[in-house]
């Protein structure tokens, strides 16, 4: 990532969102706020769940706005959603165990579970979700301990499972009672388009997970991400794992954030990030339209951070980086997000961090080399 | 833990720092400080190895004032010292290979390194520091990776390696250059008796890693400790581990401390909160003195935050914690800092959490049924 940092690189590598998102003035108001109402509490050692009053805004929350029933004691805080992944990784995969991943599949992921030396066995991702008949063959693979998803605008892909799918899913995995299904749902909140869908597992299936944060609508300097989950058993081992990891997550972000939760409308927040990401991904769709090649394809984000082109002229997308480079504009060729392939003729493509004339101009350059 | 902390109960059990000893007006005013200086930069996603001003403020207080040849590069920022030992495991240990640890040890460092799966050698901690001749035959065991010392006012025990036992310790591992000397050191800074002596291995053997941490000095609730290493592949397999894990430390409590450091005077305020644990050991100290019995016997710590006693009457101390209980009055039964041993006849003893008179108080209810 370091090269395509350079002042004058137009980047659509990266995955962060837009600084400006960022509430600032009302997340150092809560910092102060936080401080004068519970003192030491925020700099003492605390919980390894994690701060009571947050797991009760979150549960609440999916219980309103998902119809789950969801209480405190199924949400446990982590740092960051990247080590919710690290420790699911630890308390169910053994060496060798098999678990099933979308193929392409986010890179954080990969990188997570590797830790734990599993088999990855890849399902491809099509346009409306996994493909089923994979999915099935995968599963009937030894020791296969967990189906990992991004159901909403995945990354690197930006993809959304359709409502026909995840039922379809949801119904394969009812099967297989002793496999997890992990929903990651990391950008959920950013739908720019379309209606909101219901979980693929969530409140049906025993061993479902869900994974969120607040890495992408509030903050992700602070890491505050959260697993879900209502097997006990597993939460258990989740909390003995976290305990010898790191102790507990951050107490005084997880007071800060709670008390920006509390005393402002994040949802008026989101809408204006959702604003702002539409009006990106727009523009870079657009570009798309005017100065890409008939021969490659992209999809369509319903919302998210994430445009996923396929170049279907031969061309290895390594090789177009080096080219892009040339013209100072960056991206992630689609290698690293495959777990058996390389030289792929795929790229990710980020539109949060850089301005509508800003992507025309790179999504230009880039067109002028495909 | 969860049965101590009740309110009638004298608790001797936790580990945690007094919290009238947390600066909370310089931190809230650090918080403030940071956010008005640079704004969305304490909000984004920042680097794997931590905050650059972080590392160079480290780097020059141990070339100040240990006299090492420590640059920002050496240093890594974790969350919470807890996710050092956690990461410097999983890169050192493959299933198996043997790490050698103090017995009685730290249990934080055992829960850490058990993830990983190691084969544990105990080498007795002796008043000066390890049995040397243990140390020997352990390092002569196969796949030994490393030695994890607390070198200053050892978790549990309260003891200090003397200085002929550094050295000696120091010339027995130049020996072993393929095995890594940890010398995790939280509670150094807290000296209240005695002269600071150097280091076992730093500056001194090629493997050497030494830990840090602000929880017992400034604040334990923003999780932030540090890795010192001039061993630049170890770094790299570290920050490789660190990225799968939660990608970086928290970014916004590492510009609130480095704000913090840069705009106080910390050796002030630890100066207070040496006084205000020595007052509080003394008070154990003489307490032990005139309540209990001969037969048992304990350390007298030169600094940090736990007295170590030994029955010598043939008690266990998971007995005498039941009865100590039911005298509402509580303390951790040493087992669970052995790898290999269950009904011993010791116990740790906190200081920092109670004032004077409580102590007092505790101590002659636990001298009655000692």
């Amino acid at each position: 990532m370091k090269v395509t940092e350079s002042d004058d690189v137009i980047s659509f590598a990266g995955g962060l969102p837009n600084p400006i998102s960022f509430p600032i003035e009302a997340l150092k108001a809560s910092a102060n706020h936080a401080i004068t109402e519970n003192g030491s509490r925020l700099f003492q050692y605390s919980s390894t769940q994690g701060y009571a009053p947050l797991r009760e805004y979150i549960a609440a929350k999916y219980q309103r706005v998902h119809g789950l029933d969801i209480h405190a004691d199924d949400v446990f805080i982590t740092t960051g959603s990247q080590q919710a992944l690290e420790l699911l990784g630890k308390v169910l995969i053994d060496k060798g165990d098999g678990i099933v991943i979308e193929e392409p599949g986010y890179l954080g992921a990969i990188q997570a579970f590797t830790l734990s030396e599993p088999t990855f066995y890849g399902v491809t991702l099509e346009n409306d979700g996994l493909n089923l008949e994979e999915l099935e063959h995968a599963l009937q693979q030894p020791n296969v301990k967990f189906v990992y998803t991004v159901p909403n605008f995945q990354n690197p892909t930006g993809l959304t499972y359709s409502k026909e799918k995840r039922q379809q899913i949801c119904e394969i995995m009812a099967k297989y009672d002793d496999v997890a299904l992990i929903e990651d749902d990391p950008y959920g909140e950013l739908r720019f388009q379309g209606e909101p869908l219901p979980y693929i597992g969530a409140g049906k299936l025993e061993n479902s997970i869900l994974l969120g944060s607040f890495s992408k609508t509030v903050t992700p300097g602070m890491r505050l991400g959260f697993i879900i989950t209502k097997n006990k058993e597993l939460m258990q081992h989740i909390e003995t794992a976290k305990q010898a990891t790191d102790l507990h997550t951050n107490i005084f972000s997880q007071y800060v954030i709670y008390d920006y939760l509390a005393n402002n409308d994040y949802m008026e927040h989101v809408q204006k990030i959702i604003a702002l990401y539409k009006n990106q991904a727009d523009a870079m769709l657009n570009a798309m339209e005017e100065f890409f090649p008939a021969h490659v394809d992209y999809t369509r984000p319903e919302g998210g951070m994430f445009i996923w082109a396929t170049m279907n002229n031969g061309a290895s997308a390594v090789d177009v980086f080096h080219k892009a480079m040339d013209q100072n504009v960056a991206f992630v060729p689609g290698d690293p997000f495959y777990t058996s392939k390389t030289g792929v003729n795929t790229m990710r493509l980020n539109y949060t961090n850089a301005t509508p004339e800003v992507i025309r101009e790179g999504i230009k350059r880039l067109g002028s080399i495909l």
